[in-house]
């Protein structure tokens, strides 16, 4: 079956041309200069599918780097299933997700991927690749490393948050940064120095300081500072590609910034909510209600301009991708085992639906160009995780997973009727996003259409990972 | 007539994939999977050429954003006509030049942009567009910057050095620069400070120290750093995109990656000779042989590190551009106008004919990387020079500006034979590359291949260039 | 005649201590344990002038290294007389002034410095040494420069703004630091972009912008940091020590501090005026007042943060010395030249009185600690000039300028009664100080005391200065 | 008891003067005028003792603020009791030490103080104070912080290397960080992250690397920059002022600069042997001999310009102080130890007795100023530990600790004969200095004289010391 994509602006990382796209089967085959008549044969007439793009974008499907669909996570479990996670993906343009396995002290992380794929099996609408967190680093899990690079998993997780969950030491770091270099895996890390936040945390709430509000001041930013300068130090040392995630101090992108600036290979991930969120606004909300925006690295505050630096870091490149860290807790029944107590509530934000929009946004709003919307969305997480050419680009031979934006468009970001995911609130209720998902295909599947959801669960396959190709 | 390209891999900034590619008349029209039969035609019967660039890179024609064919200096002119210059350029698979005009003070620049187009008119055997020199900065000349602009000139360049001949004082590059930031024209700078650098030339040639090496510590780094900075600043006073053209000295590199950093529109051009070249053994060569190797900014000292630390640069992202500064001078009657007073030895180093493979090099040497090679050499400089999509990337709607680059063959560099620049020296005599321009397509027309020359002089035409495209 | 102070504490650099000081003729000739016997003489018994300083402190006199009596400036001239302006010196605790000699294009230096010695002879009240100006930077000043620094006058001053009146450009420049390095002179630098800053006087002027503040705005802090910038590279290059004088742009200090973090000889004063005042609230003031702090470097927006930054490089040491640059103007018939075009308002702002006191509120405020005050006050000053332990330091062998400043006092500024520099208006009408100057001794005669002036015209005689004692 | 020193040059950390000195009991009772008969006395008549300074520097007794006598470490102790140790201590010019008290986990930091003082009573030559190493942070041990504070026991030592032993975490960091915030306390930090270098020396060993060289690499540079940098952080969530000990690579060096650039209260000491001895040449001495030089943080590569940069950093001022970090071993029976595994080497090298004379070489060779000298090893570090103007001034009030050091003389340092520290090898065998002891008084005893030690143990007293004096 062929698909025609005609009249549409073709985005990429290094610009824009009006171009027609070919779809056959879940490939595109062909990028065509409108109105040449030179391959001979009249695609609009031939093609078994016509999709009308004019005066629309037409982009590469969002990669989203970082999700955790199911999550199990302080005594409950992030409220999307792999089903409703992916479906609400795709309903915002995204067509490929990285979550993450997770591997429990003791376990072998062969057998965490295993219950993983088990969980996703069937039940994607798009595709998805895995990480591996590794919560417990030692001779088998080290070795389990070079088996599961082998198998499309290149990238490992660790913890320098959550003690006694997920956290290593900083010789279980270094370990798992030797192998890290000696395979060619990507090394990702959560940068908090968990032991000190314990410590906070512990004395906030012996004080009577139980809001959520607390839950921001008590994961200070020199604490991520910290622990991102100590992550790259040790990468130095071993010679191991580092992926921070979700950073949100400015000072922690600054440290970042110096690394690559000395051609080091490290890279920083942020998330739409530290670009719009904040700990005064959102965390310090009246009441219970700053729960919602419970997540960590936590949001940080407007007054000493993390926002606005974020910003300015992904316009000078030193921040690579944007992800989600789609981790979503319902505010009834799970946010709300926190009341009276911050450190009980589950740590996460839902918005795998809206990270194209409300990146889309900061293009309008002139904080960054149109390229650099696709570049960090789509293209580099695509690189950085091993899946181009196949995923990030709208190009011959690239999978068919492309997604009709309509700039004119508008989107209202919400929970009742307009969101997909399972959650019971939303971390943007409200917004208005200047810019619509009109059509998304998933390798050359039409799964969203005209506000119609047409995908089904078990369309999405895993996606075996090459090394990131997105070294300095 | 249709081209069709098959069997080779295409290689973008973002990646390299095996693809074909439809040429018709002077265009590109389409990128295909090889051996899909979507399309419904079967093309390698179809087309009227056939190009097998089995096992080799298809890339993007270089765009060699600094030349300076038939330029006047020092009482003599460079020796490349328009004709010899830009047929030695396709010969080395470059595909399009921006040179300069020269405006000199009192004289109208539209006046001098109408003779540039004369010399050229007729000559080219490849693309070109113009920036303007300024020679003099009055009401007059900022007056038709804004004329330029709408005429496809969108850049502009001034000189901190050469007092008495190009030099604008910083009240002159001021005004330019508001003008700049008025119109949206890019500010080129070369940035050494002249009034200093003439005392240092004075002292040296009245100690005595009249050999060419001279040159070299006379246009001491500090000189560079300094001004680098002192256009930095102007710029982010004014608000204009500044571009340095011919960064040497990895002090004034640093300056420009700490104002990237910050976000401000800076961007850093350096050419092969800095990367390969030294003080020590092209300028410090015995007798007077190292004349062949005077050119402003100098070469720097190895012992220093600036080589090494300019290649990290250019993979960090903060050099923007590989361009030449193409500056021909025979050493005969040329060079040697400069015995016993080297400041008399008129400025440039001839290699339009080798970017290309010289910077291939540095990817056989682990330098940077396969995609940074195609950046650097071809789609940044189009986008910087506002001629993207028209040139720097093989996609469809572009030019069909095409390179079939074999990274198995090899190239030898030098005088006889095998160079076409009308030189009576190499600057790189006797080095061998590890690849090798087989063809190269103007505009879907083949002018190299084969070893041969199929190209004419008046092939070339003009490019009205828009803003640049590639602001922060 | 003898001097017994006793009582007190004595303050420097290093810390303070409850200690007598025994005065002989002009000297200081001992410090004593308080209450010892060990000398063997009872000194509160046997000295001719008793001095108790209970509860207070002793400190040296103050050292202002940057004052201009009777300087000529726009047409007029500074309205402190050497007689006028050192006996306001004096009764605030200043006992040593660094005035500049003035050299004008043409004039010989030693002529220029021989008028001014004329000027001060018999005038001043305490001691004064001179700076020399150097208007022309040409072989025979330059020649000149050695001569000076045998009568002891060992510090140069250029300036990079007022074009057409004191201006050196980048070559006068490198040479004058050229014979600083040779003579080990120092190098003290106006570091402001005056040819850019004439364009956009100009502009502002052309569009009607010609209050006041607009002298502030069109001395913008990018053309302060630009030209500290190229002092350090010049200074860089030829090894001279460089001296900046009146720092107000925290981005310029930054360009210091980094250059003394790699150990370059790089020295920056500061004035009171950039710490207390800011452009918003004086420069800024309704009407014409604005004119009043019209001084060059201007002063800098509060918004911008510049007078915190300042306070912070105070202590961390990268500000060496804090000066007056006292140049004062009366409002009327001076300060009124400027009305309608604030380029014609002569340039300068008088403290010579107010120095000690107002930096003793830094101490009060918690801004710096007591032994820094008298550091950056005193002792530095005097080293970086090259007059230690003559001068700077409560010591035997030091000359008796000795300050008794009692903490508890307290001083109000202002223009009626208090103030006793020849100005119509003052810079800090109304501001109260908590602190206050009680005694001052110049080489061993006091001057001031109990509200009364003690001193004559021609008491103070000529410092003969040494090569800097403070570099790095 | 009176004595009179006269005819030397008195040095302070802000210039040097000839000056007579006044002894009376313990202490300096005045400073006076070579000369001046103004005190009435003939004090060269009337003293008991006549000390002759002609042509030498009067300086304060040196103060070495980091010694470790009798120390237990790795089975065994450092080989200097309290008696020897101070006793070459005075042959060296140093008439203070403050040592370590070692609080083990579990045991009462009161109870480790006074069992330290009982170790020391008695037997000390020269004055000597406490800093607390806390083992193990708990609420005991930081309610004991306070306690010890009132007892002149002002600054606490962490480790952040050696787990297991002396190991704190970044929660225990914190906590002591924050009682130290409170009580005004210094924390002082070995800043080398010990759980990274157990890995890496578990690694070496396992691979045969066993030989003294492989201590040194180990022991990364990397990983002394990350744990500075940690500790610098934790500083400033907490306020606390921090001291980082012994500090050796380049790179934690500039972290500590920029965070004093920033205006945090951070400081740092350097040790001779960072100063002039490497890894290459001392560590990797052949066969077992490198184990002299085992100390930690370890010896840095000369390669690698870590020296040079050390001395730099001293001229910049951004090293505070230069200490000994004295913890001799003996080769035969204790180095020993470590045969066949580098890491049973006891950590430590000797050289309480030439820190005076090393750093004075720094003079002669022109690394530092005579002033520097002075300031760097008497006057800040008894400022910085709380003891000025008691101790490191020669100034009336102080206590009479004062050297007679001839910059003619010379001292050749070694084992044979010349050094008086018990050790059987010197970690400068052979090394010959420009300059000579000559004269030590403590508390105005002469103990050192002519070549002979005057002294007795139990001479030495206590000092309780004042918080620390040098904060920014």
């Amino acid at each position: 079956m062929t698909t025609f994509i005609h009249g549409g602006t073709v985005v990429s990382p290094t610009g824009s041309q009006q171009l027609d796209v070919l779809v056959d089967g879940d490939r595109i085959v062909a990028l065509l200069e409108p109105g040449s008549t030179a391959v001979g044969s009249d695609l609009a007439a031939t093609s078994d599918v016509l999709i009308d793009a004019t005066g629309k974008y037409v982009i590469p499907g969002g990669v989203d780097g970082h999700t955790h669909m199911e999550m199990p996570f302080g005594g409950t479990s992030a409220s999307d299933t792999f089903e409703t996670g992916t479906r609400a993906a795709a309903w915002g343009g995204t067509t490929t997700i990285v979550d993450f396995a997770v591997q429990n002290p003791g376990g072998r992380i062969q057998d965490s991927l295993a219950s993983w794929h088990e969980k996703a099996s069937g039940q994607c609408a798009i595709d998805d690749g895995f990480h591996q967190i590794i919560g417990g680093v030692d001779s088998d899990s080290l070795k389990g490393m070079a088996e599961l690079v082998a198998e499309g998993v290149t990238s490992f997780k660790l913890f320098m948050a959550y003690p006694g969950v997920f956290y290593s030491d900083d010789g279980q770091i270094l370990r798992a940064m030797q192998t890290a270099a000696d395979t060619g895996a990507l090394m990702m890390m959560h940068a908090e120095n968990g032991i000190a936040i314990d410590v906070l945390v512990e004395q906030a709430i012996a004080r009577g300081d139980t809001a959520p509000y607390f839950h921001g001041t008590s994961r200070a930013w020199q604490l991520e500072e910290e622990a991102t300068h100590r992550a790259i130090m040790l990468a130095q040392l071993t010679g191991a590609p580092l992926y921070v995630v979700h950073v949100s101090a400015k000072q922690a992108l600054e440290q970042i910034a110096t690394a690559r600036g000395a051609g080091q290979n490290v890279f920083a991930e942020t998330c739409p909510q530290y670009l719009y969120l904040s700990l005064e606004e959102q965390l310090g909300a009246p009441s219970f209600e700053g729960a919602k925006w419970v997540c960590s690295t936590p949001l940080r505050s407007r007054e000493e301009g993390h926002q606005d630096e974020l910003w300015r870091y992904i316009r000078t490149g030193d921040v690579t991708t944007v992800a989600t860290d789609h981790c979503p807790f319902c505010f009834q029944g799970q946010k709300e085992m926190g009341i009276g107590d911050f450190s009980k509530i589950p740590n996460g934000i839902g918005s795998v639906e809206h990270r194209m929009d409300l990146m889309f946004q900061g293009v309008v709003d002139g904080r960054i160009g149109l390229e650099r919307w696709v570049d960090v969305c789509c293209t580099t997480p695509a690189r950085m995780f091993g899946m181009y050419p196949r995923k990030g680009i709208v190009a011959p031979g690239a999978d068919a997973d492309i997604v009709i934006y309509d700039p004119k468009g508008h989107t209202t970001i919400g929970v009742n009727d307009t969101h997909h995911m399972n959650m019971d609130y939303s971390a943007y209720e409200g917004v208005r996003i200047d810019g619509h998902v009109d059509t998304v295909l998933s390798r050359g599947t039409v799964i969203v259409d005209g506000g119609e959801y047409l995908g089904r669960a078990g369309h999405g396959r895993f996606v075996k990972r090459d090394l990131s190709q997105n070294l300095i």
